[in-house]
């Protein structure tokens, strides 16, 4: 797991990050949190978390180094913050009051505030005042600028670029960061290529994107095709577009497939977790087979492109057992499979070369 | 064309609407003052439109009786209009600058203002206002309730009531009316059922749903579900929901889709108009069996549901041409096929019994 490359260029400065996961530091329950600490781990302080208070970031999540987890945000001052990272999401992005007070007390403590939340902090009169007092900023990932709020005109029938679309057999298996390495390895490959976020944890790694969940859904399509033509419009032969949702998951699947339809993608990467078995419906995870079958019809209408590999999230897997379970899906789908995050991008890479060109 | 039975239930007063349609007063252009004049036709004194005044509305549509087209809206006050209904929808539901006068016109007329537009009314800092000092009301059909903010929870799975959906070969191509024409047959019938709106026009006309294409995309599914749940509780055996745009329109996919999974249909409609040939983007409309694949296809992964009936839209047609295409749609898919607006609800009615019960 490298730094990435494009956080050099990112435009953002250099930031001091203290990461709010309270109760829910984890593997699977701070996603922007761990997104922060596996892709910005320079600018990382320090995670709050009062019930892993003492332990670090690779105790409890295999990597992001010996980064703290305090208390309390008052302990975390110590580690000298200049943000407060909201870094895990509620079930619809909804601010809890009790994070009320937290947030007030960073504002006052100096940090700019940096949310990803469904709820527009910087909308809030009370933290607009307080901010403004004490001299700081408000970052909402969520906050659809009114210039994305178009209907898609269909860009993608003249787009020269390639774009490529992660898809998964559910929410939060692995989609932002299978394209993170994915991306990471085309530029390695000195391939112009560009990562357009669509969710808190993708914008804040690459400084650009669109939350397309947070977009008024008449809008969907045409937010992130906006995105996408302001990359293309920089010069990038490849667009790495971050995957939202799932076509199969019943409360997003309207994100996911608004998305694939702004995106328009020229080839798609699965996104699977062999060990998961039902998504939070208790719906049973649909095989491999029909899934790659339904991306690749939804498309179809406006044009062929094709599921080109499958990504692999073998959280609480050996190395071993990952290797095994990307060749059995290898096996039963004809497409490389791989953990990206763990083995790296090269062969989703290769996949990709050898389709798009 | 009758009368909706359900605008005798309906809560709202017995309002009188002078309809804005300024330069768009046609059969296709002017949807929601159509719909108005369809379903409402005691409500509608006059329509704004410049370009067409002197006419009726049956000199434009073809129904709507001899309700007048005037040049502007202080012609118009003669009628004694109570309310000003917003009857055109710009693309994207933005409000054009010229319309900031009429709506304070009308307002000072003493006029309540129903708008079906993305930007809200209600929101803006001079019309509230001037509704203040004028005592009058601003309805805002697409502002959508703080607690619609949801997302599914998978209520179908324990749903007695039988829901049924309207999905289209394009946009604006008879999904609210096909189902509306339905709901009637139903109701005539004696069948406890019920209409869930999903877009201005319908929540127009029936006084309940929610406006799903201005919903948060995170929020599409949860929306419509409560909405759902809702009309559930009231004891309806069969639910009809307004369809909205199409699974292969590149702009509003995304609202269908969502919906589609947050209605999670028993059974659906497909609507067509034979003689459209193209969408707006230019695409061609795709095969009608490609159709009622497609829409079967992405809601098995949840559940078992098909496409019950062809709802024509054969505006342009004679009643001869109609019912040649509807022969014609019958032959080639094997599922009844009717231009309900013009012909009724019942062939639909009895392919959607005999499927249901």
């Amino acid at each position: 797991m490298n730094l990435l490359l494009a956080q050099q260029q990112r435009k953002n400065h250099m930031r001091k990050i203290l990461a709010l996961a309270e109760g829910r530091f984890s593997p699977l329950k701070s996603k922007t949190a761990n997104g922060a600490l596996a892709y910005l781990p320079n600018e990382v302080v320090a995670i709050v978390d009062s019930t892993k208070a003492g332990m670090t970031a690779r105790d409890v999540l295999g990597y992001g180094g010996a980064v703290p987890v305090v208390a309390s945000i008052e302990e975390g001052m110590a580690y000298g913050p200049d943000s407060l990272l909201i870094g895990i999401a509620p079930p619809g992005g909804r601010l809890p009051d009790e994070w009320r007070q937290w947030i007030l007390s960073a504002l006052r403590n100096g940090m700019n505030i940096l949310s990803g939340l469904h709820t527009i902090l910087s909308d809030d009169a009370e933290f607009s005042l307080v901010a403004e007092e004490c001299g700081c900023t408000i970052t909402d990932w969520r906050k659809i600028p009114f210039e994305y709020e178009v209907v898609a005109k269909g860009h993608w029938r003249t787009r020269t670029a390639k774009t490529i679309l992660t898809v998964g057999s559910d929410c939060n298996i692995g989609k932002m960061t299978t394209m993170l390495e994915v991306y990471k390895e085309f530029r390695v490959r000195g391939l112009s290529s560009d990562f357009v976020g669509t969710g808190q944890t993708g914008i804040m790694i690459s400084g650009k994107g669109i939350a397309v969940d947070a977009a008024i859904s008449d809008y969907i399509a045409g937010s992130i095709e906006k995105a996408i033509d302001e990359s293309a419009a920089e010069g990038h032969a490849y667009i790495f577009v971050e995957g939202q949702g799932a076509l199969t998951h019943q409360g997003y699947s309207g994100v996911t497939y608004g998305l694939m339809h702004g995106t328009m993608p020229d080839a798609m990467i699965l996104c699977h977790q062999p060990t998961r078995t039902h998504d939070d419906y208790g719906m049973a995870i649909p095989d491999l087979h029909r899934l790659i079958r339904l991306h690749e019809e939804v498309i179809s209408i406006f044009r062929s492109t094709k599921v080109v590999g499958i990504g692999i999230n073998s959280i609480g897997l050996t190395d071993d057992e990952s290797a095994r379970a990307a060749d059995a899906i290898e096996d039963a789908t004809g497409l490389p499979a791989v953990d990206a995050f763990r083995f790296g991008g090269a062969k989703l890479a290769d996949a990709l070369v050898s389709y798009l060109t």
